[in-house]
């Protein structure tokens, strides 16, 4: 049987089984409807053989725990994230995690304990409502941010409600929304539906019409002449497409680079992948391979402000195809419903009885360079720099201290002396970086910095570009590192800034009861810096006039500083009575962080670490400096 | 003229005003939007003297700065609390805290930060967002937990929505919703609206309607004889009615007893003052008095099942009359817009001209007991333990030891040694106390524990019985505390249980910096001892049987514990920098904790203070146990 036949006979075989179910009552196996649910759960794990068992974590509060959810479901794919909360109180409290895990496409499961079923429907005024008996006020809430919503009423509808919203939950790779009212936990129902596992497949793709989009693709490839290039992007991770990508890579030696979103995608070892895409914040090499292409194939694009360098791509539909998880588009025209993972290896294997001319297609190397200031800079550094002023410097600059006056920085703001750039920050972890690392960065600097820094063989980026919540990468962290041992990943290494760790600094607590052992890396600026950027570097007069209002003066407050923790003492504080192994450090210059790194019982992360790296507040990757720059026109106050 | 033609006149100044601001174009002085909005919050705090400008208070996150807008609302009543937050990302983090604000009545207005308006018309795809150019979803979510939703969209209406939605917010006593993009900010309106002052006067009642109501209820007091209780409850405060109820308890002289949610609504000291009535909870004394007494004037209640001892309240409809904030009842039948606000003056005023038996009516003392154990118990002790058994005790227990037996828990549980109970705890606190404190406590142990302490006068208490979301009273401190100050309170002390405090801990570091002195005890139990009591007590073999799922054992896991943190270390983990003086202790006996209490230089408390109390992790006020015996039925998970 060919794989379609096989999946087709699969889903034959489960309908059926689940048309026997309605008629089966008596003689059956029974099971209580929280273990079968637990089931499921388990049932998705089942290719983890060193996971015995479901592994409770107690998070410290809910929005950490939504956005732990959803670190475990990106790093473990193919599988879901699961969260539970408690009715009103707690599910609103993870309502933000779970929104960015909709806006990122994130397969996470919500399950919210509620009231028994005869309070459904009586609605007293219990703790936790709203105090007008409106019961129906929290899922109203929460079908915004997901894609499905079941209710647990009753034991004949139960099992069918809860395999319809894992089902939805995994093949969509977006939230999905489950109560379970106390007085079913332990009512029991037939178990003869857990014999067959869910159907985890994509719907197939109508075969006629998927062949004409097979044609026609092949024919806009041949008239190109093999000049194509490949983008890929986020939903290449979200929609489990990375082997189908690889494949067709493989086949066709097209050269490909990647979104911010999309860094990772395919592994940035790869001889024939050019480093990163991102409209007019891209290194101009790759600028223009790319949008000199006669063709580009993009992957799970997913056009965001922040991952097309504010809507810069130069890319113009005609010389562009477009595939997506529900649709693709050739030259303007939209085909629903052909989806990407059944279309690509078709595509692949037409493609492979051609021709493999795109192996002539020269790539740009995109590789780690040596961090150095105050000597001569590496060109990546100075191309890098020319794209971002709006009119190219005159003079190349050749030491990083012209680079500086390059971009009309003062020496203030950027003292070159000893101190932690980010200029030099990223090309340096750049060379701590191993492979199977998985390495998560905040939104703001972090996420920036790191597109620049080309990362080994196997290691994941994981990021949140597009919902941009500060605080996700705390929780999402704990989550990351849980899914990391289960599908053999190894270091789990987060880059957090010290505003946005403020908001969910308690989720290092339970990392460290779980006896996980990532290496937190705090880029101490004092404040929110990407804010300082997007909304005005300064904030204290005289840029920020006072307000007048009425009789009163509003001073310019430093809404965007943060208290300036002591770091060095935060995981002693979190550690479980002392229980757990950990250990602290504070970089202060290049030395001791370079020192730090090139330690190998550091570099080991054998318990949890936490690294403060001291920088200037005004200092910034200079992606982000231009990106801000883009941002502020938008957000502009006009006066 | 009498108060009410001057209220009217007042209304119809301002509906001419706005009239007028209709017809002006030319000439008018202008104001940007931003200070528009600004202004109307200045005016709201223009009593305040010694507050010269608004104050900025730098969240560490978005739930807590929703926590501590309701903090500040709740003391600083008449006005209202106020956050900002950015869309999507920001406001959805603050949801449960607005969701809260709305169950409990306080008045929050969050203004969200959202794109421009041209963004909000082509809905681009912006960071934040959530990818299908759904720009009203956050709005949407938003409307089940807020009052009203004002979006600002062009300077035409603006001035006008910023008005409704604050007048709303602190008329209704409700969160409010208000949009504000950044285009707006600094665009220039009329500013002659400006000059009216906001009406924050509440809808008189129809004159003919109030007045059988009145008469109605005269004569039910008449025929009771004088033999009438009053009981006030959380609307009292919500609804700003403390001043009218005092004049009609000074008027009549009748006994008053409160509510959890009522507790110093009416002045604890006050001679007239019985203590608590929570249903079949209540101390036998007062229990009896007002089940017994042939009317009760139940004012501003809110039945929700912690304020009421589980919905145990015996009192007959046909002995009670209700007077809520929009209508009142009698008897069975309901007077809707007949509000509690203008009625109760005119029944003072009534019973004033008629004869002043209440007096007459003996009302248990409300007052402290010194706390001792395993010496002879204090009548009120005694008396709360025989309610508490579902079948009175043959014996009266003399000491606190027998008392114990007496509730059939074993030594075990219940070590009544030298370590700090509940028992002891919130008695021994009460001599702490003094008034004008404002004491805040934690949804959990410290909402019960607190109920049988008599607080000085003037003091305060704050809890969030209703909506009980674990970890408000930490960001809600902050927003009391700022008031307190506002408001010439004196103290602010909480009481939070470490798990609760683990989930919004980092709310304690902006009270460090802006020099805020609460004292905060740390009721360290090793986890969620109320979700022990109200889910079973023991969370390990045997008392919670292994799930079998398939092949796997779930273990029963410690889901109520929570991580040992160093509480002595946290303030300075989380100070500026060590900028500001602060204390940390831990004590863990009696002798401690008393000593400690009876430091003047503590007691004075001129910094901020941070208290570890060691408890046992199953140790609990005794109306909690009680309590949640009742909860755990409704919550029982049938087998």
């Amino acid at each position: 049987m060919s794989t379609d036949t096989q999946a087709l006979q699969a889903e034959v075989d489960r309908l059926r089984l689940e048309l026997k179910t309605f008629h089966v009552e008596a003689g059956v196996e029974k099971v209580s409807i929280g273990n079968y649910l637990l089931t499921r759960l388990a049932q998705l794990g089942d290719l983890v053989e060193d996971h015995p068992q479901i592994d409770w974590v107690g998070n410290c509060n809910e929005l950490n725990a939504a956005y732990a959810a959803d670190g475990y479901a990106r790093i473990k794919e193919g599988s879901i994230g699961v969260l539970t909360t408690t009715f009103g109180v707690g599910e609103l409290s993870a309502m933000n995690g779970i929104a960015g895990a909709f806006s990122e496409m994130v397969p996470v499961l919500h399950i919210v304990g509620v009231p028994n079923t005869a309070q459904q429907k009586t609605r007293p005024l219990l703790h936790h409502t709203l105090g007008d008996g409106r019961y129906d006020a929290y899922g109203k809430a929460a079908s915004q941010f997901t894609i499905c919503q079941q209710y647990l009423m009753d034991t004949h509808t139960a099992a069918e409600k809860i395999d319809h919203a894992i089902t939805e939950c995994i093949t969509k790779a977006r939230p999905v929304y489950l109560t379970l009212p106390t007085d079913l936990v332990y009512r029991e129902i037939s178990s003869e539906r857990l014999k067959m596992p869910l159907s985890r497949d994509i719907p197939f793709n109508q075969p006629e019409m998927e062949q004409a989009v097979v044609d026609l693709i092949y024919g806009r490839v041949k008239a190109a002449d093999g000049d194509v290039v490949v983008i890929v992007d986020a939903c290449v991770i979200r929609h489990n497409v990375r082997k189908e990508v690889d494949e067709l890579l493989k086949a066709t030696g097209f050269p490909v680079y990647a979104t911010p979103m999309g860094k990772t995608a395919v592994d940035e070892s790869y001889f024939r992948y050019g480093g990163i895409y991102v409209g007019s914040l891209t290194h101009p090499d790759v600028k223009a391979k790319v949008e000199n292409a006669k063709l580009v194939l993009s992957i799970g694009s997913l056009g965001s402000d922040f991952n097309t360098g504010s809507f810069s791509w130069n890319i113009p539909k005609t010389r562009q195809i477009e595939f997506h998880s529900t649709y693709t588009e050739v030259n303007f025209a939209r085909f629903n419903n052909i989806g990407m993972k059944h279309l690509l290896p078709k595509i692949t294997e037409r493609l492979l009885d051609a021709y493999h001319p795109g192996h002539r297609l020269p790539v740009p190397a995109f590789v780690k360079r040596l961090p150095e200031e105050n000597t001569p800079v590496t060109i990546l550094d100075l191309m890098f720099v020319r794209t971002l002023c709006s009119s190219p410097p005159k003079n190349l600059a050749t030491t990083t201290t012209d680079l500086h006056q390059t971009l009309e920085l003062g020496p203030d703001e950027h003292q070159v002396q000893n101190s932690i750039s980010h200029l030099w920050f990223w090309p340096r972890v750049g060379y701590f970086f191993r492979p199977k690392d998985v390495i998560i960065t905040e939104t703001g600097t972090a996420n920036f910095g790191i597109l620049d820094v080309p990362l080994p063989s196997r290691a994941v980026l994981v990021n949140q570009i597009l919902w941009g919540s500060i605080g996700w990468s705390v929780g999402s962290t704990l989550g990351a590192a849980l899914a990391a041992k289960d599908v053999g990943m190894e270091r789990v290494i987060l880059f957090v800034g010290d505003g946005s760790l403020q908001l969910s600094v308690q989720e290092i607590s339970p990392m460290i009861r779980k006896g996980l052992k990532p290496i937190i890396f705090v880029l101490n600026n004092k404040g929110y810096s990407i804010e300082r950027y997007i909304h005005g570097k300064y904030r204290r007069v005289p840029f920020v006039p006072p307000l007048q209002v009425a009789s009163l003066t509003i001073l310019p407050s430093g809404y965007n500083d943060v208290a300036n923790w002591k770091w060095s003492s935060l995981l002693d504080t979190l550690n479980d009575g002392g229980k757990y192994s950990t250990a602290s450090y504070t970089v202060n210059n290049k030395e001791e962080l370079s020192e730090l790194l090139d330690n190998e019982a550091f570099a080991a992360a054998d318990k949890l670490q936490l690294v403060e790296v001291t920088m200037d507040a005004l200092d910034a990757p200079l992606a982000l400096e231009r990106q801000a720059e883009l941002t502020g026109k938008g957000n502009a106050y006009a006066a």
